[in-house]
């Protein structure tokens, strides 16, 4: 067991306004904390050498970039050896984003093989034995560990819930398209989806509300306690015991803090679109990664040509079905928030897996990425074993703020807790 | 004025299949063309060296790729200065799919910078003083000029339509993402639409439903006369005397052919979308490019530099709000067919502008982008002066194939009408 804090993005900025630490001061933190524990974490598939303050509102926040994303200055493998030292000519837009608002780039962390199942060497700070989730790996662990206070990822299935999950730090995956996705490399693009890891749900709020300017910052004095919403599915039974205990006991907690809490039941079109998510995902896959698969065979894994094999097999009448079937879902989940602002489920069945040899169970996420629904994942809360469980915050789709909002409340209810 | 001829994909296959055809001469007829009158069209902005025909529907079938499209054997530059000798590593997942249904890939074709106005050398091979329209300019023309018998180009505002109406061939544009756009170069992800260009209506169905496995093929035989709703709307105006009095023709020989034609009045929220598809171009463009803006801005063209500047400061708000309308355009436009299959409108104002420092007005096309609905043009009809006059058909969203036969069967009444 190590001893890394995650850094807050938030505190960072703040300190540097108020002119106690300089910008350079913050990214050296950064540094000395990579130079004294990346070996044994392994967050970076390519470690940036010249780390520069930026100006704007992200001066001295250093940020992990998932290397899904292209960068300009450093090579962008997504996680194949198809593409290994693979120097893309532009920055992706959001990394365009990062740097626009004085963010230093602090280096590409790992991702599994196209954001897939296959994982790359990344380990869990918490427990080294245990994975870090996957596919946003490397940026998930990367703010645990404390080597940048703040990194990008992407979610097709749960790939930024389920790793923040597992490494015990804010997800936030955005409403679907309310980041640009150009210059990632896609696995499916109607299903693909950007965000943000950080320390906290409102130090996530600030990188993403700072890079895009909008809306998106959590204001500690006025975040009333939501009405919540405890999303019972056909999947609960999925959940470990010790998840469905601290779901529990987190409702009564923010039930006691002046949230209004009540069981919110499945509807029909919204249970009937979790079907949807693989032929969407598996077709477009297999056009995605059409001439990877045709001229790179030997250097997919296993497993993913064997799936991308399957997949491209998958009819077009399959596939515009299970669209129909999705638009359908995404209708209907406006009815889920008729008595509450959110909804809370799980964000994974458990603790991370104590394996490095699979990312973990996306059951909990794959449903919201389909129906585009803005996600975060709460941390705080923590198992007998000592590794972090995740608590998921739900909102309609383009209501981030009020996502992130009710996270944030959630996460202060959590910690204060603790405290008593 | 030259005397070349486009090339029928369908009568290609078919003398193919017959044995009558080899796929080898099938493709040297296409490179005498090119040998013979590329000087002076100037389609492409890279030939293939190596035409090898593949094996499947499209074998002997060469296909022009409009250079916003990767390419793993053939630079790819976007029309910009900033990828000058580019080479991708992968293909594009539509080059892809032509591949493997064994079409050959003849080369890359001119497009205008980054598929937005600043026009590259083509000319239109009907009169090489004129315009072949843009952004797919090398794609329309070449087909026009018998270079190859089909290809493929984006569309954004009206760029594969209008080039198609300018040049005198088949332009087809699905509905939004029926095919996918991985491994082009966007401008605009909520906009850029991809399509085929091809001698005739039923030629770019053929090349459409091979790459695709899709059900898009036009059956001669069973194209019964569609119900044809001839749309007034409030940009008519535009329109040169010469094409409205084609439309009007055109609507009466229809009707005389069996066809059920009336007017159709403009839906207040589909006319109020027109207002919507500025900001949402503009707003992503300024993403989309902002990396070749921030570090490469002299090597932007005057014009496309001044409006992504502009662009930049568009806000959220604003393209948020146009989102909106746009959507409930989407929705408003299923009233537009209430009693009809498909709409007719004019593909362009008039002919191709005589300047080759223009590519013409996409007013006709850009809302119908805008709305994702499939789009056609008619090609067939001449201005006094020989140039193309295009018609333009549309149909609900999804309802490809009911565009593509009534398109096909309007071809079909314009050259009775000719012969007659």
């Amino acid at each position: 067991m190590t001893t890394m804090t995650p850094l807050s993005a938030r505190s960072i900025a703040a300190e540097i306004e108020a002119g106690r630490l300089s910008p350079q001061a913050a990214l050296d933190q950064c540094q000395r904390a990579i130079a004294e524990h990346e070996e044994e974490i392994r967050v970076f598939s390519c470690l940036a050498k010249d780390w520069q303050p930026g100006s704007g509102p992200l001066s001295g926040v250093a940020i992990g970039v998932k290397d899904i994303f292209d960068t300009y200055d450093l090579p962008t493998s997504y996680g194949s050896p198809i593409y290994e030292g693979h120097q893309p000519v532009v920055d992706s837009a959001l990394v365009t984003m990062l740097r626009q608002a004085g963010a230093t780039i602090a280096g590409k962390t790992v991702t599994t093989e196209f954001a897939w199942f296959e994982p790359g060497p990344t380990r869990n700070p918490h427990n080294l034995e245990y994975s870090p989730g996957g596919s946003s790996s490397g940026s998930a662990a990367g703010v645990a560990a404390g080597f940048f206070p703040a990194a990008v990822g992407t979610q097709t299935g749960g790939s930024i819930v389920r790793p923040a999950a597992f490494c015990g730090v804010a997800g936030y995956k955005p409403s679907y398209r309310l980041f640009p996705s150009i210059g990632m490399k896609h696995f499916s693009q109607l299903l693909d989806t950007i965000g943000f890891f950080a320390a906290q749900v409102a130090d996530a709020a600030f990188v993403a509300a700072a890079c895009s300017g909008r809306d998106l910052s959590v204001d500690e004095r006025n975040t009333a306690p939501p009405r919540i919403g405890v999303y019972r599915s056909s999947i609960d039974h999925l959940m470990e015991g010790e998840m469905v205990d601290a779901l529990e006991v987190l409702a009564k907690q923010a039930e006691e803090s002046g949230a209004v809490v009540a069981e919110v039941s499945p509807v029909p079109e919204v249970e009937a679109a979790r079907q949807a998510h693989a032929p969407i995902q598996d077709f477009e896959a297999a056009a995605t990664l059409a001439d990877e698969r045709r001229r790179h065979p030997l250097q997919l894994s296993d497993r993913l040509r064997d799936h991308l094999n399957a997949a491209a097999r998958i009819t077009p009448q399959t596939y515009d079905d299970a669209r129909r079937i999705a638009n359908r879902g995404r209708k209907a989940s406006r009815d889920l928030f008729e008595n509450c602002d959110v909804l809370l489920t799980a964000s994974a069945p458990g603790v991370a897996p104590k394996t490095l040899a699979s990312t973990g169970d996306s059951s909990f996420n794959r449903l919201w990425t389909l129906l585009g629904l803005p996600c975060v994942n709460v941390p705080g809360l923590t198992a007998n074993n000592g590794l972090p469980l995740g608590a998921q915050i739900i909102a309609p789709f383009g209501q981030d703020k009020q996502a992130l909002q009710a996270a944030h409340w959630l996460e202060t209810v959590i910690r204060q807790k603790r405290l008593d």
